[in-house]
Order: C-alpha cells, then sequence, then structure tokens
C-alpha cells in the first residue's frame, strides 16, 4: 500500500531534491509532478542525477483528486495563489515548501512543520507549513535553550549557505564566475526567516543578530550561534540531549563539526562550546533536506504514519 | 535473515564509503572493522556523515570465521600479504578493493569484479578483484565495441579525477592550496590501471593513449574517449543500449553528460557522439561508488544472490 | 609621454580585466570606456578588484579622435559592425578582441595578434586580431612543430577551460549550483576555435582531433596535447626551447606543470615529455591574460614601440 | 639605487609570496633566500608561478652584513631563537612575518607594523612585528572607532580564512578532499590573534567575541564585526573616511563587499551598515597580502622611505 502524491512546481531544486528522495522512497507513489514550462518533457532533461531511475514525464494539466498528498515547490507567494484558486479535495493533506503559511498571524491553518518542536501537531495536521532552511538550523540551534526559558541576552548567529538556497534562477551572486572562492554578505539583520525563528522561540526579533553569508559552495548550511548563559557545558549538554534524545534526525557531537558531516543527508548535527559565559552552538543542516525537501518527506511521513525516517535513511556524501 | 561481513583496513576512504553503504543495506550486518591504528574507537571519529546512524567501534583483532564475507580495504599490496598470512575459512567470500588481484597472471582464481563483463563468473565467485576506478569507466566507454570486435585504431583516453582517488594519506597534490582550482596531468600513458583495461578489451597497451588529469573537485571520474569507428551513431547507438540493455547501473543519454549526473551514486552514464569517422564515449562515475565500494558492495549482491541493486538506490547529490 | 587608449564594451570580462592591466600599465592613459548600458557610473561598480583604484567613469558615447589605440572588447560579430559604422581615423591603431577578423579570407587588414607567431607583422601593424583563448594555448603548444613541419600525424588535443571564458552572461552551465564540482565537454571536435589554430600551424581541421572540456574553476585553460613524432624528448626539447628562446611570456620547464602556476600572469608554461612515439605537450595559460586581455597588451605594446612586457609584470596569485 | 634584502624560511607560503612580490619590485635587489631544505635548489621549484622570472637558488648559508633588509618568514617561535642565536649587524633593518615579537610586553623593541595605526614609528623603526592576517582585517575594521573611544559595548566578529593561513604542511584540515566545499570553526573566542588585536585597540580580550572560520577557499579573510553604536550611519561614514584619509590601502566602500574584491591585492576594503543600534563593519584582505607578505612589502617600503605602494600596485584577480 502507497501514498500517491503531486508536485507542483516540479522545475525547481527543491522540486527536484524532493523527486530524487521520492523515486526511491518505499511507501510512495508519484501520480503528477507539474510544470507549465516543462509540459511534456521528461523529468530528467531538468533534474540531474534521476537517468536510469525514473520515466516520469512532467505534466502541464493536475488532477488533484487521485493523490493523496500535494507537495507545492512554486516561488514564494505562488502556494497562497495555488490554494485560493484551485478547488482542493478535502481529504488531501498538503505540503507546501514556499514560505506562504509559515507565520502565526497567516498560517490559515497550516502546522508550522519541525518534527523537532511540533511533532503531535504535524501528525494530525491536514496542510503543513515546511520551515525555511536558515530557520531550520538555527531554531535547532537554541530550542532547548528556548525550551527552558534561557534565552534571556541577545543571540548571535552567524549563518554561511550554499547556492542552491538561491534557486534556480541565475542571478550575479550565483554566477560561478563570481562566486567560485568568494565570500560576501547580504540582508545583515533582516532576513526574511527571522520572523519565523522568533515565533518558534518566543523571542523578539530585535534580540537575535543574524548574519547570513552566501557561502563559495553549493550545498550545505553552517551555523555559529552563540548567547550568554548561566549552564555549565555539562548542564547544556544535559539539556540539549535530553530535549533531542528521541529526535529521527538531530544529533549532538562532543566532536568539533564540519559542513560535510550533513551533506546529502537529513540530519542536523550539533555541537557545543561554552567560553566564558558564552555558550556556543554550531548547527550543520543540508539546506535543500532538513532545510527543505528532507525535511518535507519527514512531515509527510509523520502525516501519514509512516517511519518518520522512511526514504531518508540517505547516504552521506561525505566528500 | 542477512549476511555477516568484515571489513579490513577499516580506515580510508574506500572503507568509509563501504561503511556508509553498508549501513544502510537491508541485507548485512556488520561484523568487524578492523583499524590497526584506531582499534578502541568509535568508526565515528573517523568516517563523516555516520553520526546518528551507528554505534560501530573499529577493532584491533578479528575472527574470520564468523563472517560469511569479507572487504579488503587496505593499500595496494597489502591484500596479498593478508591472504597469504591468514588462515582464511574456506567458505569466506572475500572481494578485494585493491588491485593485486586485477591482473590474469596474478589473479591466483580472484574473478575480475566489472560485472557488465562477468556477470555470471562473479555470481558464482568465492573471490573478486574489484575493478580500479580509472578502469570501470574506461571498460564501461569501450566493452560494447570490444565485444563486436571493433576497436581497430588507437583509442584516445582523457579521464579526469576527484581527490577522493588519492586516499586519505595527504600529499602535496592533495594539499587543498594546491589543488583548489588547479588542473594538472600524471602518469600520462603510463597509469596503472592500463593492464586491467588492456586485458578486459584484448588489447595491446601500446593502442591507449591515455592521459590521466588531477582535477579540483573531491568525487567523480570524468572520461572522454574517442576511436575511430565505422558505426553510424545510431549504429553505435544500438550496440550500447544492447549491450547494456539488462545492465543494473549503467545507462546510455543521448543528451550531453556532467559529471554531478552520477556523483553519490553507483551509476556510469555514457553518451555517445559521432564526428567524421571518431566515435567519442563520455563516461562518467563516482570514482568511490561505480568506481570502488559501491561495484564492491554490487558484486557482493552477486554473490550472495541478493538483489543486485540492494543497498545501492542512492539518492543523487545532483549538486 | 604615454599613450591615449579607447575601450569599447567596457562592461565585459575582458574590459574588465583589460582595465585592471591599463590602470597600472606605465604608458598608457586611459581617454574613454564605453558601455550604452553602464553609461555615467563608476566602472568599480562593475569591475571588481578596482576600488580605491581609480574614479573612471563608463561613458555612453566616444571621440575617436583623441585616442592613439582603440580596444573592441563587444560580442563576437560586433567588432565588424563597429567598424564598419563609424568613421574610423586613419591613424586610429585598433586591437580587436573579437573573432570577427582573425580568419584570413575575412581579415580584411588585421594582423593575427600571436606574438610568437607574428611579432615583426604586429610591430608594423594598424590593426590587430586578438587570438582566442583555446587558440593561443593550443597554437603555443603546436608552433614549434608546425615550424620545422614535423605534424605529420593526428593531433590530440583536450583543452580544460575556466568559467570566465563564457563570459559575464548568465547560462545554465555558468551557474554555480550546477557548475561547482562539475566536469562536462562541450562542441567536441567542432570548437570555432579550430579554424585559427589550423590556420596558423598550416595543418587541416580534420587532423586536429580537439575536446574542449568546461571546469570547476574560474581562470585558465589546461591543455594536453600530442602527436606522433620522431624526435627523441632531447630533441624535442632544443626545439622548443630554441624557438622560444626570445619569447617575452612563453617558457618550457622540464618539472611538470600545474594551471596555476600561470593563473593571474600573461605567462604560457610548457611542458615536454615523449612516451613512445608520442610526443605530449602540456600547455597552460591564464584564459584572460595570455588568452585575451594580456595578450592584447602585449600587442599593444609591440604596435607603439614600448617594451613588450610594460604593464604585464604581473604577480602570480599561485593560490 | 636598491635597497638589497635577505629572507629567512624561504621555501613556506609567506616567503613564496614575498618573492612574487620582491621580484618585481622597482627598489629591491634579492641577496638570498635561506632555506635549509631546500639549499641548492632553485626558487622556482617550491614557489608556483615564478617561472621565466627569475633563476634565484635557495641558500642553506647567508651572510647578514652585505643585506640592508631581513624579512623573517619562519615558523611562529622561530623568528626569536634566530634573532638570539645570530649575530645581528646594527644596520640591518628586521621585518619579521611571525608573531614572535607583536605583543608589548615581549616586544623587544620591535614596532607593530600596522601602517594605519603606527605609520610614523614604522618609518623610524629599525625592526618590525608584521601582524596577523585576522588581526589585520579586524583591527582595520574597528580601528576608527577605538581612536573616538567608542567601543563601549561587546564586540562580535567572525571572520572566514583561505586555507593558505595554515601553511604549507599538510593536515587533515588541510586536505582538499576534506576541506573542498566544507566549513569549520576553530579556536572561538580563543584565537591567538585576539591579543595584538586587543593591545591596537585598547580593549579587554573579554569584550571581544571572535569565531574564526576555515573557508572553502585558498586565499582571503572575509570579516563581519558588529557593535553597539550611537553614531548614524552617515556619522560613521564621516569617520571612518576622516581616519582613512590618507591611508594607501584600506578603502571605504558604500556598495556591498565581496571577497574577491581584494584577492591578489594589498587592500582591505570596508563597508560600513547600520541595523538598529548596531554598527556592522564588513572586512575583506588577501591574507597573503595585506595579511602578512604585502604588509611586509608596505612596511619595508616605509622603512626605507621608498614609495609606500611601491612593488604593490598589483592587479587584483577578480576571479
Amino acid at each position: 500500500m502507497k501514498t500517491k502524491v503531486g508536485i507542483i512546481g516540479g522545475a525547481g531544486y527543491t522540486a527536484g531534491e524532493l523527486l530524487r528522495l521520492l523515486i526511491h522512497h518505499p511507501h510512495v507513489e508519484i501520480g503528477f509532478v507539474h510544470s507549465t514550462s516543462n509540459a511534456g518533457n521528461p523529468i530528467t532533461d531538468i533534474h540531474e542525477g534521476l537517468i536510469g531511475d525514473t520515466d516520469l514525464v512532467f505534466t502541464g494539466r493536475y488532477d488533484l483528486h487521485p493523490v493523496d498528498a500535494l507537495f507545492l515547490c512554486s516561488a514564494h507567494g505562488d502556494s497562497r495563489k495555488f490554494i485560493e484558486s484551485n478547488d482542493i479535495p478535502g481529504s488531501l493533506k498538503i505540503i507546501d515548501l514556499a514560505m506562504d503559511y509559515r507565520h502565526k498571524a497567516t498560517a490559515g491553518g497550516f502546522v508550522y512543520g519541525l518534527p523537532e518542536l511540533n511533532k503531535p501537531a504535524i501528525q494530525k495536521a491536514g496542510r503543513i507549513a515546511n520551515p525555511g532552511c536558515f530557520a531550520t538550523a538555527i531554531q535547532l540551534a537554541l530550542l532547548p535553550m528556548a525550551d527552558k526559558n534561557a534565552l534571556k541576552h541577545e543571540i548571535h548567529v552567524h549563518a554561511i549557505t550554499g547556492s542552491t538556497g538561491a534557486g534556480v534562477k541565475p542571478a550575479a551572486t550565483s554566477h560561478f564566475s563570481w562566486r567560485n572562492n568568494n565570500i560576501s554578505v547580504y540582508k545583515a539583520f533582516e532576513h526574511q526567516h527571522l520572523q519565523e525563528i522568533c515565533e518558534s522561540l518566543n523571542q523578539a526579533a530585535s534580540k537575535i543578530n543574524f548574519i547570513p553569508v552566501r557561502g563559495d559552495f553549493a550545498r550545505g548550511i553552517f551555523a555559529s550561534v552563540y548567547t550568554e548563559c548561566d549552564w555549565s557545558l555539562e548542564e547544556a549538554t544535559q539539556v540539549y540531549s535530553n530535549f533531542y534524545k528521541d529526535a529521527a534526525f538531530t544529533f549532538l557531537t562532543d566532536k568539533n563539526v564540519a559542513l560535510k558531516q550533513v551533506v546529502n543527508t537529513n540530519k542536523c548535527v550539533l555541537h557545543l562550546e561554552k567560553h566564558g559565559n558564552k555558550l556556543l552552538i554550531l548547527s550543520v543542516i543540508d539546506n535543500l533536506l532538513k532545510g527543505a525537501s528532507g525535511q518535507a518527506v519527514q512531515n509527510f511521513n509523520l502525516m501519514f504514519g509512516w517511519d518518520e525516517k522512511a526514504g531518508l535513511n540517505l547516504k552521506s556524501s561525505a566528500f
């Protein structure tokens, strides 16, 4: 028995990554992959790495009734338009990978899909707002402190992202000649993910100093987070270990971390250090997996009662 | 029912990649991972990307009797020493990832483990010599021609490899400051894989002009191969399609290929072009997977009667 | 006393590199830098690395009379349009970096600007067709053999180029997410530089097998060239050393070469190896310098009687 | 008339970069390049990018009397040993690129060689302690505030460095297979450059939160620095512009900065933003130039009365 899924916005990076996951998911049957601009073409024309794995073809039309789950992989803003302009069957479960329904004031019944925060609600949800990539890495670094009301001081976040975070559309800052071996900062203190982070952590945005950095690699987010904290390293380790003891993909290590430890996996790996009165939390994820499509599949598994790890026991690329 | 395996030389790159595969293999139980220098330490101390996946610890001693299969991941030369100095149980099946038993004159009963060439023999074999990475990419580019006795002229091969091909031991040519954005040639016309290639293709070494190139990336081999050929593109396509019609991981595409299409997969993707009297064959593999540990698992599956793809339905990293 | 120069097509990569050279050239005064789309803006808005070096502003209009030399840095095809639609002062010396006047049949009086081949003609020329980047690396590898009528057999060329060779305009193949750690082949056997190569070497195009490769770095070309040759290595070394004994920027080394040895310099470094009856020639250049703007300045120096190396004693980046 | 210089520790990265500069310096004659391990070999055997530029040979012996200036490029700790164990001529001016004499308590008469801070003292100095690379980028970001006694709150620094900062000696963290596309943090809050930073800025070390990051590129440092500041952006811009109005290589830009703008130059480029009560200062340098050998030459120019920019009008690599 499989769950039948449809994908809207099938030609982008998150849809590609989702397809690379779903192709091998033991409990999924892909009903359709919609893309207006690629209708009629094999999905392997667009999505690298699927040659030999699938004969799927993009469709320009879709019928929502035969599918059980729908993944929205369109550009930010288009998900809300899609929801509002389509006749959505009541039984259809939806996972939105855009940012359209992440904020409480405009969530419209969507549950914020961070399993480490909201697992019971996700399991019962009909509609999920999948978290942002930076937001995932940063929240997972801070949730155990928030849970203990220990976030009393300013929080300092510096997070470096791979180029896939900026999507498939070419831009000056994603041109290889420019980005290769280059580093730059953008939207300092004002990144759009701040709001979902603050809502989850119950913090004022002004308390979080967030410097997003464009890295010269394609996949992954490396976040350095620190704040004043009264706990000893042992106490902090105890709190974090306990908070994540049942997490399927979030792990604490007492060794230093490096980004590639999680690339091509759905994991978040955390490492703690105490320096003076500061607790330093290093948090690494793959922006396309735990930061997007992998977490979407994790939410899907929870919503449909499958093993939370189904389809997500991925071989790390490591190199 | 699982097959119990042991690994000798557990700290190197091929052992790491093998472990990343076997950890999720549905029919494998890992009996031991041997490493003299790391005995007693968790394998996650050495092998990135396994945090949260396993509690395995390197062992400094081993007992070959309880395991069904043994993977030899030591340095070239050490496999033969191991075989000659240990009392090997008769029922133990062995897969050697070094080059010690690849050449016919010194194979000592080892079967050359290229499934596209030797599947029936592999299925019955007790001992397998796993092919070299360059050798795999180049043979898969030329086997269909060799099979039709169509290799009548000189063959021109230019193949670019990732740094992981050179192993974990530091060298001037694997120093990041040197290799980043750098290109160089080594062992032109004289690479040690030429012999196994020539034996499989039944060609004199002097007919193959092989320029190995050090690339500025970590994973993968991109081989450009051309030779004179009487066939039209349509005829060549027919021959190649037919030759690989039952191959589990080798695919022909009529679109241009790029290295990352196969990175983090066990696939080989081939693309043909005809220019004047030359047939150009582009061949891409992941050197650590189809070029080493993935092919070792493929051979393992064949030897033990498991599905040839078991544990090898890998998500391409694509980026 | 300085030479006054103008630049047409001032916003592209070759114009940027030319400006980075001319800013520090001891005998140059920059008269104007023309760019329709950037008229009125500082050139530092577009060309990285010039902050603090210049206050130059792009101009949307130009007067050719006050300048002594004109560099055409427009897209291929636009140089001929420019020449045909402007009233060019008779005394104005022109260096065209596009491919519009490189072929003998349509050169219209332009001299092919490869100093190692044509120095006396360049010194007397009023108009120069600056060679292509691949063409420069490959010709410099083969000119000494051509000079001795020693090119009697097929020639095999495999050359890997940096992304800047493809220009500033974004394309799928210059998107960082795609190109990072990726390798691909394009225009195999049919690259547009073949014609100028064949004309310089007096060879039929069918004798040159040329595989151009897209590399995952920004700057440089690494060319591997081989052909049958009767000479011993000593004889070949003698011929090459002698041919380039007066060359300002082309050097022979008996050590293996690597691309970064020439990055950010105007040099070509050659290395010879003899294997059986094949002579292997490795040739490395920086595609934006010896392959474009550096060679343009070298030609400029020759045309105006300045020291051939003026403004071109560049610090190699090395890393 | 030229200044004759000697180099101790000639085989490392900073010596290589120094040689690439001095070879083209208009007022320098190189007396000797000392390296015990490479004595008798051409320096081009070790230092890439110098082929065709020099016939210099490493020497295993040296005579300090004929040279006017000495650059110490040995490992940290070896400079002090050298000074203490050699008979140094009184007239010999010394520039130490190690960290041995940077701290006031143990400076032993060495002047801290940051021209933006100490130009008059450098001009009169006989011995210079050349600043650290991180220290240079961070001090240049903060000196104008320190000068106005405006550093009243905690300072937050996140700085990403290229691999050349770790030197030529291979390490696990400089292995290409590991570092390519990887990010990691080291010595958080405890980097050895903190002390020289704090001394220049007159700050307690506990006020500076410094996260050093290993980047996946070879050259450059990108530092993000912020602290509370009462000034408006206009006021801050005025202070910084004024402070650096006579600086030879430090520039302020009102555009966003990127690392490659300064790679292969001796520049520091600064960019200011104001967000709430925080002043963000982005500071980029080339770690081998303004962060090491370029600044050493700048100090040399000042000490000997040459133009501060002599030999340092470098072409940016930009790509």
